[in-house]
């Protein structure tokens, strides 16, 4: 198992569309997605396209959004997390496993915001970071 | 002014070699430079090659090293920054000057890890995210 390219960078934030008017006013990346709420991951994302990836707006939804706890650390947002893709997730999954790694939840593949499944590698095991491996998407790409 | 593409992300650690080798070892992420010695900057850095961009693995190097501030309050690393390429990074600065924000230190673009010029636009402009932006290298990209 190896991962592929890099999807997205999930980013934090208290306020999507203010983040995303950031990111349109002083950086000029002006396609972006509309606000979409997930309830079932107790989040609503502005998806912000980069020539080569795509920046995940983050904000909590619901008292349950596991969003909470990073914005209480992080009260401004920030960084947090990179989302590889993998050609399968299940034997993505199986290979971390393997090879020690801790997934996150049940460690059943579930539908991420883009669609398709995805799972969350543990911070623990690569250095802080809390990285998501995604089933490549179908069709074209960011 | 308009962003080009994400070059890298940055990952502060204590440890750039363990940390490769986690890349290497978990994600099968097996192409990264040997260790780079950056004493001006501070860092020891280490060059993951994701197939659309890099992962820029950050250790702190000296004393006086700007990695330091964020492992004392993330003591295993974590994301610390993203760098989007811009044709002309003198014209960047301005751009973001104009537009309100605040360039890190002098504000004069000097050389980053990449051999090429770069600034840090501060972490409050941009919803407590930590962007580099870098002159776009000529040649070949990662």
């Amino acid at each position: 198992m190896k991962i592929g390219r890099l999807n997205h960078v999930g980013v934090a934030t208290p306020d999507v569309e203010a983040a995303a008017r950031t990111y349109r006013e002083l950086y000029g990346a002006d396609e972006a997605s509309d606000p979409i709420e997930l309830p079932k991951l107790g989040v609503r994302v502005i998806f912000v396209r980069i020539p080569n990836m795509q920046i995940e707006l983050i904000e909590p939804l619901g008292a349950a959004s596991p969003i909470h706890k990073f914005l209480e650390k992080n009260p401004k947002g920030g960084q947090h997390h990179m989302c590889f893709e993998v050609p399968d997730i299940v034997a993505a999954r199986d290979a971390m496993r393997e090879r020690g790694a801790t997934i996150l939840g049940t460690g059943e593949p579930y539908t991420g915001a883009h669609g398709v499944p995805v799972i969350f590698v543990h911070p623990k095991n690569t250095g802080g970071v809390l990285v998501e491996l995604m089933q490549e998407p179908e069709g074209e790409h960011a």
